[in-house]
Order: structure tokens, then C-alpha cells, then sequence
């Protein structure tokens, strides 16, 4: 971890990369708002506070005016495939909303690909404004029943998976999984153990008994839950919470009584999108919108932050390299006008100004991409024979698939 | 990680191996108290609250008779070997007070008979009240001028110790080694990194600067501090607290300010006891002591038995493992009558009782012990040539070490 560079401007023996000076810190590790200059280099934060020591003749400086800085938002548990973009364009149009990290599974992307598409995929995330945190799916599909797909990932990728340092664990680790011991996850799950690796959740709708079985599997957090109550009941069981507002599931209004209403304590409790379409973020924002709308239902700005950004970073045990502005992590920082009305107007990540008011300040470059992530729908081609319905007589009987108009998951 | 007889008691399908019932929980992962009973499976907690189901005719049942039921309690950072006791006698001597976990170094017994020495330390404490979890020295000696000791340890056997499921990251890396760029912590910090684990600090008396560079190396949580404005300066820069209160620095009384005065968040800090004699543990307790000091300084009793738990589990990414009584987490548990005169009357590790009243059940077993660690003191005879000093008239000028009156490092 520790760059030379990093420590030496740290330490005040040489000069800063760059000065974000004038601003007010939104000190997410003590809760705290008070006035600090950051000293970054090498990408990351090297100092906050008094960083005279650091100011040199080659040192940039970004002029805050005043304005507060908070660290750049956590997206808890994402699908970016979901959203119908790649991740070129998925980063640069929520980045300019503040989302500078994101946790993903990149299941679709594995289903079709495999690993070496992961790492395409990921390969790709480096020069654009967002990180991406891989969590390994604990197996893909991870349906039930299982779909069909191009590339099945299980144990034996595991092995391979969980040694990549992009890898923070295991993903969608789904609750049926588990209580009905399917070997597969089990043994990923032991394996991620040993590996020093945890296992995200997925578990809608879940009763007392089975949350204890869930934690009891070592189950470290979950983004589904579908009432404040049943929340709860995760938090006293051990499993932290993500709540999620996503295109399909805006469950925030309601799930965020956990704090307000039920009084838990909102250091383990982060947000999530889960899935969302690009209109919806064209629309409204991305994770600034979640801050906004919990603000709104009652949640003190400073603590709706803490729930955007180092909340989710602990409960991945990210916190060491995002979710704060402290020395060691990250630069990904932002600069707004409001608290109260939290709308990121510079957006700066690995200690860059990547967007201001709402828009890049360099427009995404597509990347050359391999075949073996560009060519993978391999549909013969479909005549009508391949879908049609037999009947003996006038009527038939076929299975459907019904979208419930309630929740996702019922 | 998921035991499977675990599971099956978890989700209800088996009956558990003992069950706590009629106790009040402190819920330290949320704050609140309430009654509820805890299922015990493999030596973990498999649930808490209803466990009717889990309730078979071979099931032991272990009546709270309207206990509290708090998790057994941490020590964030203490040298066993300072105590002057094996860790056997060390292990039943604190375990009385509800001391089931500490973090240590085990620096004495490396500097003396290397990581084969470590693992028959660690292998010693399997069968005994006490867990061990063990935090590699950066390097050791970590002296600074080097002490002369008979094994010394550093970056060729970190890649050993790294790999061990027992290590839970780097011990004492002692801030001038950072600062100074000693390239052997620096590389040790290095490798941790790439094996997933962190380091834990030991920076005493430390200015803003150097928080600031310390911070910036990744370091994680330290127990060194000498006033409530260094540890908040630490907290803002992403550096968790852990408050010492040791026989030879009794820091509490002045460092819990830190959250009864300076308001930081108290779920960042956690107690330790570093060293202490063993006459001072018979004399007054262990961290139940330090619970009810805290609690004699203000602090709210919950909130002091989250400090001596699941604070300081979570700062050492140990809260899947130990912390709190919640599903997964090993059986340490303590049954006490009043949570303002915090007292454990029974103390219960991995699901067994292994004391009441202060007094052990059962009483230590001396382990057989190598050679290797038995025997580790090689000093030739001393005769009065190896120790006279020749000066050339009356007077002569000698070294000396003087011990401050003050505070330990000054």
C-alpha cells in the first residue's frame, strides 16, 4: 500500500501533486464540518488540514470557493450491464452525478464471458472516473432454476476469481443457496473464508428463522430487504444493510424508517441502485438523487453522506482506499454548494476534475474490445418452428413468465 | 466458513447443542437490550431470540435467570507475556472477568523462539477460556536502536506468518519505522496488502503531520495515544482508537473524553489493556474494569460494552468471528447481573461455562512444552569482567536508561 510518493508529500517532505484549497470538509469519519485544505498525490489524499507544507511552485490548485467537500458516492450493489450501457459510458454518465466507486458482480458480463471477460470489462474501467469493486458471484447463474447461458461460473473459477485483487468477496450470495445447501456456494463460501474474503447477500423477504441461518453462514450484508422490520432483524443478526432505490425497486421511502423510525444505527447502513436505466439517472441523478431523497425523509445531510459513502466502504472493508477523505485513500472528492440540497458541482476522482456542473469535462473514447466480449449472442436463427405451440386441440396449456406489479422478488 | 450442523441449527432443522434461555440480550450491534434466548451449535451462535425450534431433548439449557447477556469481552492490543504468566494461567486468569479474545503480537515469544515458537504459543491456547488472535509484528524487535534478541523477525518470514489463518495483520508497526521509510516495515506492509490484511499501529505522542504521513501508509487503528485531541486528530485522518488502560499507562480517565467530550463517534474506539500485571487483574479485573471505568466516566453502559466487543472485532475485521451474540460468531458470552456495576457472574466461551463467580470450573492444565520455547534464555555465567566498567581516573562517563515519570514513550 504505501507509495513512496504518497508518504513523502504525507509526511511534508515534498511538494503536492495538487491542493484542493478553500473548502469546507465533510469529515464523514467523525461526522464533523469544518474547514480543511486536502494535499493529494500520486491519486491519492496525502494530507487534510493546514497543507502549507505541501504547496509547491508545480503544485495545482483547485479552488473550492467556499464550497463543501464530501467523498465521491458508494454505489453499493450495482448491475451496470443493467442499465444497457457499457461501462465506458455507464462511468462517465454517473460520475458526473458524484458516483465514483461502484460494487458489482458483472454476472452478465461473466455469464457471457467468463472470467477473461471480467477482466476486459474491468481493463476497461481503469482510465474512466469510476472504480469498480468486483464481488465474484458465489456461482453464475445464480437463478433458480438455473438459466440457460454461455458461460457457467462455479468452484473451479473460483479458485482463480477469489486470488484477483480486484475480487472483495462474493456476490449475491442468494439466500436459497444457502439454506438449501448447495454445494457449489458452500464450498465458495468456505473457500472466500480462507481466502479472507466475505460473502455479500441477497436475500428478499426473509422470516426470523431464516436470517439466522443466513447469518450464521457468515453473511456480511444485504440490499434486499422489503420493510424497515425485516431490516432490523438483519442488523441484530449481524448482516448490514444496503437499501436500495433502483429503477424497478424504489424502496428507499420506506426503508429508511430503520434509521429514522426504528432508530438504528445508521453507521451500518449504506445505498445502493441495484439496477437502474439511464433515463431514470438522465432524469434525476444517481446516488446524489438517494442522498437527496433521504435528506428529504428526514435524514440529517451529514448522515445521509455517511450512508452514500464510508458506511458502504466499511461494510466491504473498503475503507482503507474509499469512502473518506483522509489520508491513504482515494482522491475522489466533491465539490457542492449545499448540504442540504446535495448536488455535486466539480467531481473529482484519482485527483482529477472529471466533471462540472453535470457534465464531463472530456467525452468518453470507446475502447477497442475483443471478440470474446463483442460476439457472444449466438442466436441461430429463429424460424417458426423453434417457437411454436403444439396444441392437440383448440386449447392449450403453456407456462408463462408473470412480472408481479408489487415487488421484484414476489 | 458455514459449519453445517451450524447451519442446520440455525435454520431450524436440527436442535442445538445448548441453549442460553431466560436472559436479557444487549444487542451491542444495535444498541438495544431485550429479552431473548441464544442457540448454541458448534460452538457458535446459531440463534438468538425465539429458539423453540432448536430445542431438542438432548439440548443443555442454561439458565440466564434474567442475566443480561453481553459478548464476551476483547482486548484490543495487550503483550500476554508481560503479565509474567503462560498464556495458559493468563487465559484462565482473565477469562474469570470475561475477557474472551485479545489481539496480540506474541513479539516476546518470537524475538524468542521464531514462528515455530508462535504456533506452539497459539497451539497452547486452543484448549484454554481465551482466544488468541495474532497480529504480526511489522518487525521485531521493533526497538529503535535494535535490541539484540535471539531470533529476530522480518520480511522472510512475514511471507510465512502472512499465510497463517491465525494472523490478522501487522503488529505494532511502529511509526518511525514508517516515517522513516524503513524498508523492511514498509515491504512487510506491502506484502499485507497483497494478503489481504492491514496494519495496526502504535504511534505515540504524534502531531498532525505525522498522522497525516502515518494515515497515508494505511494503517488502520492505534493504541497510542497521550490526549483526546491526538486521538480525534487520528479519527479524522481514518485512524480507529483503541484506549489503553495498562498498569503502566492508566489512560482512560483522560482518553475517554475523546467521546464524553469531544463527541466523536463512539463506534470507532475500543479498550485495550497492552500491559498489565497479573496482581493488578487480581486486584480489580480485566476489561470489565475498564467497562466500568468508562462507565464510571460517563459513558452509557451499552455503549462501554460495545467498545470492549464488537468495536474493537469490527476495527480488527473480526466481527463475522467475535463481538457481538449473533448468528456465526463463536459462543463467548457473559451472564451479568447489573450492566452499571458490570460484573460477569457466569462466563461462557464456545458455548461451554467455563467460569462462575470468578473462579474458573476447571483448572488449567499445563501443556507439555519443546524445548524450543522452554528454553530460550542462553546467557553464558557472568563473572565481574563482563560487567566492570574501566575508567582511567575517579570518574567516568556511562550510558544510562532512565524511565520517565511521566508517560511511557517520553
Amino acid at each position: 500500500m504505501p507509495d513512496r510518493h504518497l508518504l513523502d508529500v504525507a509526511y511534508g517532505r515534498a511538494h503536492a501533486d495538487a491542493i484542493i484549497a478553500n473548502g469546507k470538509l465533510v469529515n464523514v469519519l467523525t461526522g464533523e464540518v469544518y474547514p480543511a485544505d486536502v494535499a493529494i498525490a500520486a491519486g491519492r489524499v496525502a494530507a487534510v488540514g493546514d497543507v502549507s507544507a505541501q504547496r509547491g511552485p508545480r503544485t495545482e490548485i483547485i479552488d473550492a470557493q467556499g464550497r463543501f467537500l464530501t467523498p465521491g458516492l458508494i454505489d453499493g450493489h450495482v448491475h451496470i450491464e443493467c442499465s444497457k450501457l457499457s461501462v465506458t459510458m455507464f462511468s462517465d454518465l454517473v460520475s458526473r452525478y458524484g458516483t465514483t466507486s461502484a460494487i458489482s458482480g458483472l454476472d452478465q458480463i461473466l455469464v457471457s464471458a467468463g472470467i477473461a471477460g471480467v477482466e476486459e470489462f474491468l481493463a476497461e474501467t481503469e482510465n474512466g472516473p469510476m472504480r469498480v469493486w468486483w464481488g465474484a458471484p458465489a456461482k453464475a447463474p445464480y437463478t433458480v432454476p438455473e438459466s440457460n447461458v454461455g458461460h457457467r461460473f462455479a468452484v473451479a473459477e473460483h479458485a482463480i476469481a477469489q486470488q484477483m485483487p480486484e475480487c472483495v468477496g462474493l456476490w449475491e450470495t442468494v439466500q436459497e443457496f444457502v439454506e438449501f445447501g448447495d454445494e457449489e456456494v458452500l464450498t465458495a463460501m468456505d473457500m472466500a473464508e480462507r481466502n479472507r474474503l466475505r460473502a455479500f447477500g441477497c436475500a428478499p423477504l426473509v422470516d426470523a428463522r431464516r436470517i439466522a441461518g443466513y447469518a450464521a453462514s457468515g453473511v456480511a450484508l444485504c440490499h434486499e430487504s422489503y420493510s424497515p422490520a425485516e431490516e432490523l432483524e438483519k442488523l441484530r443478526n449481524g448482516i448490514d444493510i444496503i437499501i436500495r432505490e433502483s429503477t424497478a425497486a424504489p424502496m428507499l421511502r420506506e426503508n429508511i424508517k430503520l434509521v429514522t423510525e426504528l432508530g438504528a444505527p445508521s453507521h451500518r447502513v449504506g445505498f445502493c441502485t441495484d439496477d437502474v436505466t439511464a433515463t431514470d439517472v438522465l432524469g434525476r441523478g444517481h446516488l446524489d438523487y438517494v442522498v437527496r431523497l433521504a435528506i428529504e425523509c428526514g435524514v440529517s445531510p451529514v448522515v445521509a453522506i455517511q450512508m452514500a459513502t464510508i458506511n458502504t466502504a466499511r461494510m466491504y472493508r473498503l475503507d482503507d482506499r474509499i469512502g473518506a477523505i483522509a489520508p491513504g485513500r482515494f482522491a475522489d472528492i466533491l465539490l457542492v454548494d449545499s448540504l442540504e440540497d446535495f448536488r455535486p458541482q466539480t467531481v473529482i476522482t484519482g485527483g482529477r476534475i472529471v466533471a462540472r456542473d453535470g457534465k464531463s469535462l472530456s467525452a468518453p473514447v470507446a475502447p477497442a474490445r475483443s471478440a470474446a466480449i463483442g460476439e457472444t449472442f449466438r442466436l441461430a436463427a429463429v424460424d417458426p418452428d423453434r417457437i411454436k405451440v403444439t396444441a392437440a386441440g383448440r386449447t392449450a396449456t403453456v407456462q408463462t413468465i408473470v412480472l408481479s406489479k408489487d415487488v421484484a422478488f414476489k
